[in-house]
């Protein structure tokens, strides 16, 4: 597996010619790190005296965020395994009509499957940028700078997750499925990235304060 | 070494109360990731007959790019290791005035040293931008998003970088060291968001067409 590489390892084949990792995995390590850093925002805030009043609900976003921090994880396999029956579509032969019949349902098929992985980086991301902005707000301030990078990176993974779903749909007949999808995601991102822009500018205000 | 661990194990440990890696780290390890992708564009276009003309440039880039994601990994354990200074200074007793003085004139020097990786995360940061932004207009447009996905990751690592210093500065005393650094950095951080928002604009509008 692939998150089972050192990080050195991983970024070493990351920047090779290697399938995979790609932007996709990329994208969703790079959420895992965002939420991630949640989760220790999470840690030093709970058995302090001092946040007693919110340990409760911290210990419940850091159940959530755990989650979340796991299931990005996964995406990064995920994204590779999709990616595969992709390129599995395009050694698929097309000299006859027959074959190119078979092999373009196959790719229609393998294109909407690979949309779902980035898809569900977004869908995370957005969850996760929830959880971060309820920590900014209530968790220690002794750690309130890694709530700015844990926002910043969850903003990357969800844009770029939108990237990678615009290649796969740009392959995609199903023109229905194109718009459905289009905007569901469009709805999704534009929401994310108004939570953590929102995040970052009180971060950074209190911190320069 | 923090980078030797599995990026589960990062992530994991990330996630814990354990002082380090913290945000710094984190910052270092997304540039890292979207650097790699830089050299991925890179690699994808090499030994391409379209590409022929650009050969040249590409590889010119991408000995840079493998220089800039080496040092932005090794910023990793880099941040680790000032942080652990620090840390260090924390515990110096301050009972009487001379342990006081002894712990102020200590914190001082860890501090600006504490500042010198954040702000080496922006600087590499920027430069890779600069290099992504590049393989933007001349790499293979089959690796477009790849740029995209490269240009997000290190927006966030240049704007947690920023993060990572102002927490530094703020127990700083020395007014014109803490001017100095601030005005550097955050031209540096301009410059780069700038960069990174016109590549990025451009990318998903070739991408959407």
């Amino acid at each position: 597996m692939l998150i089972e590489k050192s990080c050195k390892d991983f970024v070493e084949v990351l920047a090779s010619k290697e399938p995979v990792p790609g932007g996709g995995g990329a994208a969703a390590l790079v959420g895992a790190i965002g939420m991630a850093l949640g989760n220790m925002v999470g840690n030093l805030t709970v058995g302090k005296k001092k946040y007693k009043d919110v340990e409760a609900e911290v210990y419940e976003i850091m159940e959530k965020a755990t989650k979340l921090q796991q299931d990005l994880l996964s995406m990064v396999d995920g994204d590779a395994e999709v990616f595969g029956e992709v390129a599995k579509v395009y050694r698929m032969p097309k000299n006859t009509d027959e074959e190119k019949a078979a092999r373009e349902e196959a790719m229609e098929k393998a294109l909407k499957h690979a949309c779902s992985v980035p898809m569900d980086i977004i869908k995370a991301a957005l969850e996760a940028i929830k959880l971060q902005a309820r920590l900014g707000e209530i968790g220690s301030i002794m750690a309130l700078s890694d709530v700015g990078v844990g926002v910043l990176c969850l903003k990357a993974a969800l844009i770029s997750g939108k990237l990678n779903v615009i290649i796969n749909l740009n392959g995609i007949k199903d023109e229905s499925f194109v718009s459905k999808v289009s905007e569901e995601m469009d709805a999704l991102v534009e929401e994310g990235i108004k939570i953590v822009d929102e995040t970052y500018a009180k971060v950074e205000e209190r911190l320069k304060n």
